[in-house]
């Protein structure tokens, strides 16, 4: 959807043909969904650029861009890329969209790995437009900026990841939070549920449309150095805190999922997950908006 | 604004009187504006509930909650808190809205501190609802559950501190971003611009409506058990290696600085915090908006 609402023409192949068949259908649900929304300029032309493959041959013929998505593991990955770079024309690029191997990892074995890097988006991403791009030192700069072209023209908003770390740059951010959440809760400061509302209720509210330093940087009258010498201690003795605080118990997952059950029963998530998408939809469409009014 | 919003007769005091006259015009400006969003029914009505005192005695007299905000230090609040403590009726709750001093510190030598806690709000408050309600081991529960109730009916999203932590949670969950922020940045693995877009333009869409906990109990077919049985020795491994990180650099400050400054010149800091609480209202009427649609 992403890189046919950027005007591409998009082949789908996965190893199990009945996959791109329903693929195909989510998309041809969602597309109109996103054109009622405000999101897209034309669903049924958007639609009619994305076909599907019989094969992966016939999917890699004449591509500039190939994005894998199989299951998160290392050695299919290895394998498949393998095939990908046997049949792909030479200057394509290629990428994965893996969360958390490194590209060290899944490309280095390749001949043309110089060509190769990570885009690792959000789910999901015709919603997100985050992308972190991350090659390996073999990767060469020259596909890392043909790949932000990309992604930018297709409606993204590309990062780019300087060097390999594990968990890039949004995960690192993400899990930040997540260990100090599961400490706060764990140690009976405060339940899952309010802590949940520090963040939607109010530190999520700014970063939902500036990140954690724009919003420090107007959080002390002369800016973010000004910031830092009026916080800078605080924020170094918390984070030495948090650095030694006893890890959070093994029994995490099962004291979190009585208080969420409790919340969502089993048989609702399904249910909430569609919630979450009609809401990142209203939301996408909200800032499209906010961000034609007020430039900045 | 918060309080008269609720329905309560609000009484400003200020040791300089020109800064109630300051503080009105402000409410005067702010109020019609919330109604135009739909975020208040009527300004007029609104604003005629608040009133100046000439005096602290006059500001107290016959009050049922009372919310500090002086400057951020321990003696002037322990100071100014004497006082209140002596011209308040006998049963009112003396709140606190410090971010960073912890309640055993500022009220511990009340001789009426079991009525004494912090509620700690993020600016601006009538547009961010959440407050972080803490007490210290003195204060009275019953206290709490009435600060609880009077905040939640003044539309604010209160949430408990059940033992005092230095940051409450709000900001220990910013702080953690934070330090691992600087550290990225400090390391060259990432921009600020760019770690700034992997938050609004990604984790921060979810977060605006959904807390963390919310978020992964979504990202596991099973929900957050699931979710932790998947991830949680890589959120351990990431958490270590921030953990053992070195510390981020004392010039920190100064090299934020020349990226932000680039980006905003220090005469437009004044537009940006506008264009940020006009956002923030945006964002407050979408919210609003979703949740008569969407009850969750």
């Amino acid at each position: 959807m992403v890189f046919a609402r950027g005007g591409h023409d998009v082949v789908l192949w996965d190893q199990d043909p009945a996959q791109v068949e329903k693929a195909k259908g989510h998309i041809a649900r969602t597309l109109p969904e996103m054109q009622s929304a405000g999101l897209l300029e034309d669903a049924e032309s958007t639609f009619r650029r994305i076909s599907g493959a019989a094969d992966l041959a016939q999917a890699l013929a004449g591509v500039d861009f190939i994005q894998e998505n199989i299951v998160e593991r290392a050695e299919p990955k290895k394998a498949l890329f393998t095939e990908v770079e046997r049949l792909a024309p030479p200057n394509a690029i290629i990428s994965s969209s893996t969360s958390a191997i490194m590209p060290s990892i899944i490309f280095g074995e390749l001949a043309t790995r110089r060509r190769c890097l990570v885009s690792h988006p959000l789910n999901p991403p015709h919603l997100a437009p985050i992308v972190e791009l991350c090659g390996a030192d073999f990767t060469q700069p020259d596909v890392i900026s043909r790949a932000r072209d990309f992604m930018a023209g297709c409606g993204m908003s590309p990062i780019i990841v300087k060097r390999e770390i594990e968990g890039f740059i949004l995960n690192r951010l993400q899990l930040a939070v997540l260990n100090e959440a599961f400490r706060l809760i764990a140690d009976d400061y405060v339940s899952a549920e309010d802590l949940d509302k520090t963040i939607k209720d109010g530190l999520a509210l700014r970063w939902s449309f500036m990140g954690p330093i724009e919003t420090i940087d107007l959080n002390a009258p002369d800016g973010v150095a000004d910031y830092l010498e009026r916080y800078g201690p605080t924020i170094r003795r918390v984070g030495h805190s948090q650095s030694a605080a006893e890890p959070w118990p093994e029994d995490m997952g099962a004291r979190l999922d009585a208080e969420r059950r409790a919340a969502v029963p089993r048989e609702k998530l399904g249910d909430a997950t569609q919630w979450r998408d009609r809401r990142m939809m209203a939301l996408a469409a909200h800032k499209r908006a906010q961000e034609r009014k007020t430039p900045h």
